[in-house]
């Protein structure tokens, strides 16, 4: 089964994370990308978790972000990997970086030069605080937890009266990445009205901003500053995790008849009729003392057993699971989230699946990742044309992989 | 200047966070957005902070995620009302719902139904664990701190040893609306090669799970069971936030010759040639020993006395920045994130602005949200052709807002 972007040809400039999941999630789509490394390659490659020993192609972190891609070494300190750059670019639909600002323009392939080559090119550059910045900003070194810090995302997560947390996966990069393709995806269902390219110029802070939901607006109507509140959230009460007997357990009351039933399956029907309690707004009010009420009712018994009473009750309720309890559960495997691949080399390996499913053209991984340079010479030959003896010549210089 | 997607219609059924992040980010980019809300209005218009009082039409929450969008009310428990639905249908291109599974087929406008109508059309679900799902998941109520607890993100977020804590935005609708933008985008492309539509199932749990980033792999190739580490990263050290005399301050050893860097301007150069620290494999083998000596040297005087040392010393750093701060950032003002809307009866308010810098058709905040209702009228007469009097009498029968 194609893609929904068969067709389309990605050449991958980035490296560790932002960019790659972009290309990532394009890949998944069906887009062929052709992911262009130095000959030390991409930097992830250096990244664990390894699988049986420390191995630029034995990475768990590279193969996950990198399946469906094809791998090229090529080396831009030389002249004719430059060249060779440039008769990709005439071939590419889209180009994507995420070097710091002023890096690709440094090599010749600023996005005026790549314009020269292919006007119908969409360009997109992923950096911490953006291309197009105060002159303080632009080459500011941006790794996700700083993007996390200098958006306000961390002053908002962690414990209440406790430290700021860092979000345990890295968004600042992850949520850059998806805007990305966001933009990308527009710009070429735009060229397909005016056969036009373009430029996306997208800032990792930014992406973050923009993710912060009723924070900017509680600021700037209210003048309050949110702060972390542990589980829970700012305005709806109660809705975050209680400690049982044993485990953690979520009780989501979205709505003012959820509380009734939760009053109910707890044989306190009391609480139900407590004026502090009986809507949201005077819950929120009293969001100490019925939390203190709550926690420690849930505590008198385990999860299991609450679980089995909220699920009769239809109160909405969750487990809070760890990595193996979600990787071992029925319905990520039903819908085909963790996939096993075959590591050429290296093994199966099981991997995060792709969460795009359209009914045609469903998000999908098609096989697995690169060993460094696997595919320099495949795409040399048959995409560009070169010449067995162009091959071996470029070999001999170092300008690609042997 | 017109957006990438101008002349795309989206039908938009969906209510407070999902579904309406994702026609926020359509509509930024310059498609037509008609929220078909219930008489009693989208349940987002009930949240909180509202400007001035408490009002469907002042709530900051709904504004600022439904400016460029258009509102038109329906009562689709009248015959009268899915008639027009079907109107709309018939005419759309995407159309989009974050209902429970099985109430959108319960209405008469399942995935089949709409197709007979418009089989041009991109129809995109989002739901907690999908359409498509084991019998015990398929209506099950997934709220927000639902999804975060349940896909594991919450068990890898918090302090070290502490509680698990959900990520102060609602990352789990957020992420699934921005994974649905991509889904349509990407069927709106292949539309454009196929002239056929196709059907988006998106669930919030496989949207998280799928950002779960090196999680997933530590624990299907290592075994490990990720925990939360405060602001740490799991493999990089140091890599976090420290507490100077005052306030926070991240300091981000991405790469090993920014330790000696760091050591150097730390004038700690004997840490620099300690074996333990050399490399960052090293670091992270005796990270409790690093981050001790860290914290007592950073602890020595305030951020802006080590901002100002590492700015100079080429050290990544950043400040943890609160809500005000990031609002009153000036190169948050520069990238046009923060914007200032004219809510018409309302007055002005500042929203976060869109992060789609595209050269052509950057993301845009055209105008600001709607009333309840506003656009019902104008959409009847020029989109569908209804007289004045068909207008009054659909009024008179309560079909449409008066």
């Amino acid at each position: 089964m194609d893609g929904a972007l068969k067709g389309v040809r990605v050449i991958d400039l980035s490296h560790v994370l932002a960019g790659p999941t972009a290309t990532m999630i394009l890949g998944d789509l069906g887009a062929e990308i052709i992911h262009v490394e130095p000959p030390k390659g991409d930097d992830a490659r250096e990244y664990g978790p390894y699988v049986g020993r420390v191995d630029k192609d034995r990475s768990a972190y590279f193969i996950s972000l990198n399946r469906n891609k094809k791998s090229l070494v090529l080396d831009l300190k030389q002249e004719k990997g430059k060249a060779i750059l440039r008769e990709l670019i005439a071939v590419g639909d889209v180009i994507i970086e995420n070097f710091r600002p002023g890096a690709m323009e440094a090599l010749g392939f600023g996005w005026e030069d790549v314009q020269r080559i292919n006007p119908r090119i969409i360009y997109a550059s992923i950096s911490g605080f953006g291309h197009d910045a105060l002159p303080e900003y632009a080459s500011r070194p941006a790794y996700d937890v700083v993007v996390q810090a200098y958006s306000g995302l961390m002053s908002i997560t962690g414990p209440e009266d406790g430290p700021p947390c860092r979000v345990g996966s890295s968004v600042g990069d992850i949520i850059a990445g998806h805007q990305a393709v966001i933009g990308i995806l527009a710009a070429l269902y735009y060229r397909t009205l005016t056969g036009r390219g373009q430029r996306y110029d997208g800032a990792m802070v930014d992406g973050l901003f923009a993710i912060m939901e009723n924070a900017v607006v509680r600021y700037s109507v209210e003048g309050q500053i949110p702060r972390p509140l542990g589980t829970a959230h700012p305005s709806i009460v109660p809705f975050q995790a209680f400690k049982t007997k044993d485990d953690w357990i979520i009780v989501a009351i979205g709505v003012d008849k959820l509380w009734t039933q939760l009053c109910k399956v707890l044989g306190r029907e009391d609480l139900s009729n407590d004026e502090r309690f009986r809507t949201n707004p005077l819950r929120n009010k009293n969001r100490k003392a019925l939390v203190s009420v709550l926690s420690e009712e849930l505590e008198k018994r385990s999860y299991m057993e609450w679980a089995e009473v909220f699920e009769k009750g239809g109160v909405p309720y969750s487990p809070v699971n760890n990595i193996r309890q979600i990787c071992e559960d029925p319905q990520i495997s039903y819908r085909d989230m963790l996939v096993e691949i075959e590591q050429k080399g290296v093994g199966r390996i099981k991997i995060a699946g792709s969460p795009f499913r359209l009914s045609e053209t469903p998000g999908r991984v098609y096989r697995n990742a690169p060993a460094l340079g696997e595919h320099t010479d495949e795409i040399l030959s048959s995409l560009l044309k070169k010449t067995d003896a162009e091959i071996q010549s470029l070999k001999a210089e170092g300008v690609i992989n042997n």
